[in-house]
Formats: C-alpha cells, sequence, structure tokens
C-alpha cells in the first residue's frame, strides 16, 4: 500500500487529465497528491474537503505528500479562464505563461517546484499549465532528464478525430476490462474528401508524430520565457532551417501526389482559398476549433480578450521593412543603429526578428510577423471577438501544421530566408570539395526489393486515449490510426580516401524529386530547396576505400514512435532516461515520416551524399553529454552548441556557383548522386504488438 | 426490489441518456430492459453479453422484460450512421425517419411497440430515434396520453452552451450527493457581444422555449411519415400562421432593441452579412455545430452523402412559380389542373406547398423552397461536401430559430403569404362587426404597476442535465440559465351587449408596437402584420354591461415551463395526464416569452381587442375532447379540428377596406385599442424553488 512514486511518475501525475482535479487518484497506480492544507484546492472544492479526502485517499495506492510553501503569485497566468483557448502565437498568452514558466524555474529546489506545480495545477489554464511544467521540467536542472509523456496522451482531443471520444467514454464505461475493450479505429480520411485537393496530402498535414514534433521544438525553443532558456545557440537560423525543411518536404509530398509546390501568402488581402475544417474539438476548453471555409479574407484585428490590437496595413510594413533590411544587408536595432547581415550570423538575426521571439532584434520596427500571421488567419472568422470566437487550429502550435494554410504562410516566411540567402556569396569548390575524398559509391538497400528502391505503406497504431479523457473509467482505451511507413532500408556509401592518413568528415545525404511539378527536368536553384535531409553523421575514414553503412533508424532528424504515458509510469523508479534503449527528449521528426510517400510504381528522387570537411564542420562543445542527441539536425543538442558549424542547410543554402545550373554541375569528387525511386504500396499494416499496453 | 414500471416510465426510460445502450440501467430507480435475447444487442456487444447481464442486471431497481418479436426491418433508417447530423430538412433524413415511424406505427399493441423500439434504439441514430419515437407515442392510441419529456433535457447539447457539459461531468463526478451539487450558471451573453447587433435579440432566438416549441411543432405537424398523421386539419394555413406570428414577434423584440425589421432574404445570390456562431456542441454526432461566418454566399448544393442535388437556380424557379402562382390566383397540380387559391382554402395550399410537407400540391413544378432555404443556408460552407462538413442550426428544426437568418428566410416565406392575402378580398365592416356588442373598456392590470403598464425582467431556470450526458454518475446536475419573464397581469375589458339575450363571441386580443422602427406612426398595412396574438377565448356576453378579467397565464398560445424527465418519472404510475393542474403536450410557445421585453421607461404599444360574432367562429368537432387545449392558437387541438373557423390571424390577415389608413379607422363597436406601455427592468430573479429536484 505505502508504495512512492518516482519524481517521473510525480510529474507524469500532474500532466494526467488536466481537468481532474489534483486530489483526484491518478495514474494505474491511484496515486494521490495529498496537499499540505486546503488552501490548495480551488475554492469551489474546499467546502467539500473532508468528503474529498476520504472518498478519495482511501483506496490511494499512492500517496505524494505535497510540502507547504508560500504559495507563488500566479495572478497574472491566472487571469486566463480554465476553459479559454490558450495559444502561444498570442503575446498576451505568451506573456502569462512566460510569468508561469518563472514561477516553476523559480522553485529552489524539487519538493517545492512540486508543490508549486500541484498548487498551480487545477487553477491556471490547463494548456498553459502543461506547456509551462513541460518547459520547466525540459530546463530545470532537479527534472530535466525526466521524460515527457506524448501531449496527444494528455490532449487527445488535439491530435485526432473528435468523434472517437464519445465512442472511447462508451468503450470505457461499457467495458469493464480493459483487455477486452476494442481499439475504435479513426478513418485515414475523417477531415475532408479528395474534392479537396489540398486532402491529397492531409496525411501529412494532420500526422500525430508531426504536430508532436512542431509541438515539442517549441518547448525546447520557447519564444518568451526566462533569457536564459530563449537563447539557445542559433535559435533563429534553427527556426529558419526547421521550418524551410518542413517546407521542402511538405513539396516533395505534393509532387509525390501530384499537386504543385505550395503558393506563398505574401498578399495579405486576397481570399485565401484553401478552407479546412479540421475536426479537432478543443474539450478542454469545451470549445472546438473553429474551421475556415474556402475565401475568407483577412481582416484588422481588434480583440481585447486577447489584448491583441493590429492592421493588415502593420502585417505589410514588417513585410516591406524586412525585405528592405535583407536588400539592404542591414538591420537597425533598438538603439537606433545598423546592424549587417554576416553571412554567417545574418540568418540568425533575420530568424530571431521574422518569428518573432524575445531575441528580435528590433520589435517595434519589424514586427511580430510570422507570429501575427499565424494569428490573423487563425481568427479573421472574427477579427473583433464580436462572435466570442476562438482560433482555428493554425493560430495553435501543437495544431497548426494540420492546416494547409500553414505551408503557404510558411512558404512566404521561407522566401525571406532564401532572399536573403541568394544575397550571400556561393560557395567556392574549395568550400565544397575535401581534397582527398572521392564518393565513388551510393546506394540505398531495401531489403527484397530491388537496388534504389525505397517502399513506403499506411501503417495502423493504436494510440491510448484513457490520459486525456477526463472522468471516465480507468484503464487503456485506444484510438486506432494509420500513418505513412517506409520499409526499413540502409544507405551503402563508398568512399575513397586518397591520402595517406585516417580523414574525418560529415556525411550529408539529401534527397529531392528528379523533376518539377510538370515532369521537366529541375533547374539546381529551384531543386536545391525541394531537398530534405535524411542523415547527417561522423565518420572516419581510412586509406583506400571505405564502405559505409547506415540504417535508415540511424538517421539524425528523427525520433522512433513515443514512448506513453503507461510506459513512462511503469518504469522501475529510478532508471535514468539514459539507460534507455532509446533514449530520445521527444522533439525530432517522426521516424515514420521520414521518406516521402512516393507513387505507386515508383517516384523518380534523386540522392545526393557529400563527406565534407570535419575542419570546417566541427564545433567545440562545452563539458557534458547530450541527454538527447537523436534528432540535432531539426532539434539542436541540450545544454551543447548546435553540432555543425556550418551555415544549417550546407551546401544547398546558397545560389550555385556560376556556370552550375544543374545538380550534376554542382558535384565536387565529395559528392555524388543516385537515382531512386520511392515505390508506394497501398497495403496497410496491423498495429505493432508494442502498441497493446502492459495491464 | 420487484417494482414495475409505467408505460410512462418505460418511454421516458427510452428517450434517456440516447448512446447508453439500453442495457445500461435508466432513471432513479436503476431500471433495466431485459432484452429477450442476444440479437436485441448490437454487435459489438453480443460477445460481452453474460458479462453485461450480469454486471447491469444486479442492481437493477426495476425490471422491463421485453417480449420477443419478428425484428422489423430497418435497413434504411440505419443507411444513416448513429454519430451522423440528422435533420428533417433533408428529404433522405425524412425519409428514413418516416419509414421509422411506420415500423414504431405499425405495430399492433404496446408490447410489440416496446420491444420494437428497445430493438431500434441502439442500431439507428439517436436523433432519428428520438424524433420517431416521439411522433410515435403522440400519435399512437395506446400512447397517446403519454408525455414527453424536453428534448432539451434529452439532448441538453441542442439548446445550451456546450461549455457547460465538461463542468457538468466534473461536478456530477466530484461530487457525489447530489444535493452538494452547484448548478453550474450559463452566462445570458455566450454567442456574441453587443459588437454584433443582431445580438440584442439573442435572448429571443436563443430561448429554450422557444426552440422547444419550434421543435413540438415539427413532432405534432411532421411533414413526412403516414399520411393520416400529416394531413391534419388546416395544416398549411397553420405553417403559414405560426411563422407569421414568430415573425411578428421577432420584429416586435427588434423594435424594442432599437433595431428595424428583418430585411427578406429573397435573393439567393448575395452575401449574406449575418454570421452565427452557436457554441453549441452536438456531442451525440461528435460534431459540433458549425459555424457561419459574415458575408458567406450560397451554393449549389451536391451532396451525395445527403442525397442532395439541387442549384441555386432550382430556388429561384421556385420562388418564381410560387409568386407566379399566387399572382395568377391559381395553382397546377400534379395532373396539369389548375386549382383556384380560394379566400379560405388558398392559404392552406401555398402552406403546405411552400413549406413543402408531402401535401403539397405539386412537388415537381414547386419544389421543396423553404426546407431546402434552411439546408442551402445551412451547409453553404461546404456544398459539396468536399470537408466533410454537418449542417449549421439553421438547418435543423430543433436549433433553427437560434440563427439570426432563421427570421430572413422566414420573412421571405412570409411574404409570399402575405402576397396571396393581399389578393384577397378585404373585410367589409359587416364581416368585423358584431352588431349589438360594443366594447366599452379594455386596460392591463399588473400588480403594483401603474394601469397599462407591462413589466418585464430576468428570471434564472435550473435546467437538469444528467439524463443528457452520457455515462456520467447518476443524480441530477444543473445548469442555471436567464430568460426573459414578464410580471403576471390580467385583462380587464368591458363589453356592453346592446341586446336582450346572452351573446357569446369569441374575444380576440393583439399588441403591436406603436410606432416604427423610426418612431415615427405607422400605417395600419404596415402594423398590422406586427400584431402579436395574446389571448383568443369564447365568452358569454350577459345583456348591458360585462367585465371580464382574463389572466395572462390563461392565454390561448403558451404553455408553462416544461415538465421534467424526473416529474414525469416520479409520477404515480397509471396517472393520467388529464389529472394534472397543467396539462399540456408540449407543443405550445414558451409562458416566459408572451410579453416582448419593452424598453426601459417603457415601450409605447397598442393593445387591441375584438369580440367577433361566435356565428363566423364556431367549429363543428368530431366527438371527445382534446388532451391539449392550451396552445391551441400556434398548435391546434389534438384529434380536432382547428377550434377557429376564421382565417388565422383575423382580423389582421387581410388588407384593409378602402379608406383605412391607420388603426383607429379600422376599429369597428366590438374593438378597442389601448395605449399600453411596456417597461424592462433590469433585474435577475433567482430560479424558482420548484426548480430543484424532488432526490
Amino acid at each position: 500500500m505505502a508504495q512512492t512514486a518516482s519524481t517521473q511518475q510525480q510529474m507524469l501525475y500532474l500532466l494526467e487529465r488536466p481537468k481532474e482535479p489534483f486530489f483526484i487518484p491518478k495514474g494505474d497506480r491511484n496515486a494521490v497528491f495529498e496537499a499540505p492544507n486546503n488552501e490548495y484546492l480551488v475554492e469551489r472544492f474546499r467546502p467539500l474537503a473532508d468528503e474529498l479526502g476520504t472518498r478519495f485517499g482511501e483506496d490511494a495506492g499512492v500517496r505524494i505528500r505535497v510540502g507547504q510553501i508560500t504559495v507563488p503569485d500566479i495572478s497574472l497566468p491566472m487571469q486566463l479562464g480554465r476553459n479559454e483557448f490558450f495559444s502561444l502565437f498570442i503575446p498576451y498568452h505568451r506573456e502569462m505563461a512566460g510569468r508561469l514558466i518563472s514561477v516553476l524555474m523559480g522553485m529552489r529546489n524539487y519538493d517545492d517546484f512540486l508543490s508549486a506545480s500541484v498548487f498551480c495545477r487545477d487553477r491556471v489554464n490547463p494548456y498553459m499549465f502543461v506547456y509551462a511544467l513541460s518547459v520547466a521540467i525540459l530546463h530545470r536542472n532537479d527534472t530535466k532528464n525526466l521524460r515527457l509523456p506524448p501531449l496527444s496522451e494528455i490532449f487527445p482531443d488535439k491530435y485526432l478525430d473528435s468523434r472517437v471520444f464519445p465512442k472511447a467514454r462508451e468503450e470505457a464505461n461499457v467495458v469493464q476490462e480493459a483487455s477486452s475493450r476494442i481499439p475504435i479505429e479513426i478513418q485515414r480520411d475523417y477531415t475532408a474528401s479528395d474534392l479537396d485537393i489540398e486532402h491529397r496530402v492531409a496525411y501529412f498535414r494532420e500526422d500525430i508524430g508531426i504536430n508532436l514534433h512542431h509541438w515539442h521544438w517549441h518547448l525546447v525553443y520557447p519564444f518568451n520565457g526566462p533569457r536564459e532558456i530563449v537563447n539557445k545557440d542559433r535559435r533563429g537560423e534553427l527556426f529558419y532551417y526547421m521550418h524551410q525543411q518542413i517546407q521542402a518536404r511538405y513539396n516533395f509530398e505534393r509532387f509525390c501526389n501530384g499537386l504543385g509546390r505550395v503558393k506563398r501568402l505574401h498578399d495579405f488581402r486576397e481570399p485565401i482559398p484553401e478552407g479546412y475544417f479540421s475536426k479537432l474539438d478543443n474539450t478542454m476548453a469545451s470549445r472546438v476549433y473553429a474551421s475556415r471555409p474556402a475565401n475568407m479574407v483577412l481582416q484588422d484585428i481588434n480583440r481585447d480578450v486577447d489584448q491583441l490590437v493590429f492592421d493588415i496595413q502593420d502585417l505589410e510594413r514588417w513585410r516591406d521593412r524586412i525585405i528592405e533590411a535583407i536588400q539592404l544587408g542591414r538591420v537597425i536595432n533598438e538603439k537606433g543603429e545598423s546592424v549587417d547581415l554576416t553571412e554567417m550570423g545574418g540568418i540568425d538575426i533575420i530568424g530571431n526578428m521574422v518569428e518573432a521571439s524575445i531575441l528580435t532584434i528590433n520589435r517595434n520596427l519589424y514586427g511580430d510577423l510570422h507570429n501575427f500571421g499565424h494569428v490573423v488567419i487563425g481568427i479573421c472568422h472574427d477579427p473583433d471577438f464580436r462572435h466570442l470566437e476562438t482560433y482555428t487550429p493554425v493560430a495553435d502550435p501543437s495544431t497548426a501544421m494540420r492546416d494547409p494554410v500553414f505551408y503557404r504562410l510558411h512558404a512566404f516566411v521561407d522566401e525571406l530566408f532564401h532572399m536573403h540567402k541568394r544575397t550571400l556569396p556561393r560557395y567556392t569548390t574549395a568550400q565544397l570539395d575535401y581534397p582527398g575524398i572521392r564518393v565513388t559509391g551510393l546506394e540505398v538497400i531495401t531489403k527484397g526489393r530491388n537496388k534504389n528502391e525505397l517502399a513506403t505503406y499506411w501503417q495502423k497504431r493504436d494510440v491510448d486515449l484513457s490520459r486525456g479523457v477526463d472522468f471516465s473509467p480507468r484503464g487503456a482505451v485506444f484510438a486506432r490510426i494509420t500513418h505513412l511507413q517506409h520499409e526499413p532500408f540502409i544507405f551503402r556509401i563508398q568512399v575513397e580516401n586518397g591520402t595517406n592518413a585516417v580523414q574525418t568528415g560529415t556525411v550529408r545525404i539529401f534527397m529531392a524529386p528528379k523533376f518539377d511539378e510538370r515532369k521537366l527536368s529541375m533547374l539546381f536553384r529551384d531543386q536545391r530547396i525541394l531537398f530534405i535531409e535524411l542523415d547527417k553523421f561522423i565518420v572516419e575514414l581510412k586509406p583506400k576505400v571505405n564502405v559505409i553503412e547506415r540504417a535508415s533508424s540511424q538517421n539524425s532528424l528523427t525520433i522512433p514512435w513515443e514512448r506513453t504515458f503507461r510506459d513512462l509510469e511503469t518504469n522501475t523508479p529510478g532508471t535514468t532516461p539514459e539507460s534507455q534503449p532509446f533514449s530520445y527528449c521527444g522533439c525530432g521528426w517522426p521516424e515514420h515520416m521520414l521518406i516521402p510517400k512516393g507513387a505507386p510504381g515508383g517516384f523518380p528522387c534523386e540522392l545526393f551524399v557529400m563527406v565534407s570537411n570535419i575542419k570546417d564542420d566541427l564545433v567545440q562543445q562545452p563539458k557534458g553529454q547530450s541527454a538527447c542527441p537523436n534528432a540535432a539536425s531539426f532539434c539542436g543538442l541540450r545544454d551543447q552548441k548546435y553540432p555543425d558549424k556550418r551555415s544549417m542547410g550546407y551546401p544547398f543554402d546558397r545560389m550555385p556557383r556560376t556556370g552550375v545550373d544543374i545538380l550534376s554541375q554542382f558535384l565536387t569528387p565529395n559528392m555524388m548522386v543516385t537515382d531512386v525511386s520511392i515505390h508506394h504500396f497501398d497495403r496497410t499494416e496491423p498495429p505493432p504488438a508494442t502498441d497493446k499496453p502492459k495491464q
């Protein structure tokens, strides 16, 4: 009876069923938080304190004693109602969340942190609480080795067809034995039909893993909060690169599906032809995510409830000033000084300025273009709050990537970065080559397939909803989703080291469509921004021939399927994350989305490999090992510098040197290109056995 | 333990928590339906039959043995998924519901009816089931004396702010003793702010009672189903009159709130400036009611899922043909014959044709204008189903009246009827007068107020949600709403009978705003269609002076606040409805909305009374008494003819005789007009003690 809960478990319990008050038993072991006094109860429940204590305390499997602290001042974060929409894109919400993060980060030790967290939990908006608590867990020294459960288990309503929830409630109530419960199948096409041509790539936009990645990225790289959290190495540049790669991947998927490249949303006056109806509930806020019919027009915003007043003209001025700054090659900081946009540092300034994060060089002058872009689209149906409406998914980082307009907005943002990149010096062959090193072979091997064939198919997975469906009986209830998957493969690369010594190099692997949307060959200048990174790793090259084999799962950007709440809870207390076979921190592109869908009969691509000279790549890191090395390309390394000194996107981030019109002309001896083909097989695999919970 | 359940209770249990399977205990007494065999269970639960029987059967307070029948063929109604939107305005849905009604009506005796109902309950769409079962209960001889619970308790999500449900779930789960539960307050202005000027009359549009009336009216007057149910006396005319009165009342409310008359929606190409965001969930369908942003444009409809294909041009052709028929004074029936639109019968033909019900004289020619009007507006955000979207509230009879556009559509429909009425002979003074009868006094008395002052204020009420929130602990959970209310008053009418004999007459009381929206006097031709009926009753007039006092609660159109599920369940079994102090059948304007809001300081109105000659009023009724006499003006009498032979709306339904420009010129000696004033007091009364349940 008198079991204990590890810090990992305690944090999990706080994150479970965020609308069930803290005194209701949590987790599979009926863990109960015991508050030091009634002050911790919200007002509504204080008169019932004795009854609640008896009723819920009796069957407690674990008691977590919460120490008494001077309760923190959270009047600012409490300004947002418990049932309101919360979004990081709204500055007022960021400010409230920032304050809450500061409160949680400021607790002197773990016990005080736990106590403060329990106190705040039932008082502030649950979305804000989960966000702030997650940022704090990730950044506090006494918790940063803990794992966060996937947000899709805390708030499954942000990730799954709303239809699943009443069915899950029925299943949980009618079928007592969790093991007899049947997963509730979610149709693959639940948001639209193919009459909507944008729906052809909905499997990408609405992928759980992709949306979890985007959320987690914003946890790791908050744009507000204590400065020491925000100001991470090359943060602005990573904002550019991560989103640029998303665009490249999305366009790649579009080509696979017979669609053209995304059209930039740079004219803020034009109707938006893409409608989006997410079918997402927002059960915590008791409001659904709003929908956007086709052809809505953006409007000036004046919403006192969100403390948000700006005009379309503001967006236009910020856009034009940023473009002017890029074209002049300098920005003006808050002191009125001119700051050059240098070859290596310029992109970082532009990233923070366009996003904008609190690191922006001049908010007054350059505004908050990207964030307000999300907001202005997300509320075009109620710009002055006359209808008391909340936002569409594009205005919430945890759901934004579902909406086709996300990619139109980011195509515009992306073009700002490319505009800057086009002003930079071209890479010379000296900057590209690695004297003495020649790549002499490149192939892809998928078991049972022809050489240089990649294969994709559909994979079902079961996602446990039970930690996100308030007030329903315990035990797992599953939603069964379907996502894209690829067959595992390996890269086989042959590299000749013509020197007499062992050399170290960075292997960079990219892939792009071979033809454009018209099925015609592409110019290098167009193709380069469609290259998606597939892997990056350091190799030692002994003299003469080296054959490097690298498995697809080893890549530098993805993480495997998320660990579930239940996995994390049942871990032996005290186990450190480092000792886990798959160590990761939740940020990272989903492994199952590494390879675009391709097409039946094969979609022609060009696979590119390069071995670059380590002397230009290597970064001097501070002492200590990062705990989260898996997905460094998109997420960086915790407590360390970004592990590649080159401009992100190298070697494709610049215009090519004179004379290079097509890819083959770009190659130096340390590079190679191979034709590969992605075959899509329209079969659906059942969920892996590992999805079944250990009850 | 072995209690029994009355037929009333059995039907209530079938209507409770429509998504909880039938084998889950129902009501406050844990009543369990015992199916004759496993065939009654839906497929999902058959493998669990034994476990379910033990688990739910053990604590049963009441066992309702369900007899075995040859299960009916409900393959047509089952074509609509359990989780889909259901609306009577969609012909395909009407057809399915009509089939289900026929099945239920066709059961030879009550036991078979119960058995068929249990069998159908968990198989067909819950909205359709509740609709069809309700129509059957109302029309079967063995059940027509039973009472239906208010739909707002079966599907509270169609009537109340969606925010209330998660809170209700929390309250029910955390607070075990129902008597300790605190009602969940719903803000009066939860759908919009006054930035939306249409919101000023939201208290009218979103009133629970008004929407329940509209729903119940359609139960009593279905436009599809067995012909003997549909073909009620003067059905088409009542469709006109009931909706005309709604328009008059709505315009009256608008004047009270400084708004002008509703603009007709007769141009189907024009953007609709009124947006509407209902904040209604559709929890059964697991989809919310869709929203309509401002300035949406109607589109051609092509939705295979609803078997619905029509063009805006179709609506235009039907509109123009109907107008032409009215202006020619004849319609063309399905045989191609010309049928005159006569003085008394024409309006009935037009009503059924415009609506259209199955009684329409020629569906091919005149189409389905009003119903498709609801549909085309309700789905303008997804006319071709590309986004897999369902409808806005205007496309569902239980919610349609909430949306400002309802009144714009019905202003158009109403004008068609007025167009016809303008072609009819004017009433002569002989047709209006009652020789020998003079009205010599008319006043309104509100206790504690000046003479001829009416008073309105806000009233809170508690609505029990617990029968509509699936899978939550038993016992009442209340939502606290606020509605308009008026202080009770009496009419005092003095009538002189100048003859020597007792005379019988019909007293007809109407009220209209004294001035138009510009605060200017109105022409009779404009004012007449703003008159709202307040009462109509038969009096005996002895010779000389008669003083008639009539209480506001006695009127001919309203019903008191709905009886609740719990009231109905705890009634002694076997009590017939007739023996109840407040006997009614659920159809009727809500009593609390009898009087428009008025204005602070008083809103000037004209009260009109007329005593008409019974010889032109009296209807020969078939034998037998109607069980539902309360709200005959809008709802007619069950199993009887409409109890007033005059054209509905008499004496205001026609253009006035030559020479009548203003109201005073219209009066014959048996009429009188008095200035009255409606004072609105911005105070809110707590819920009446009777709202508290008997636990």
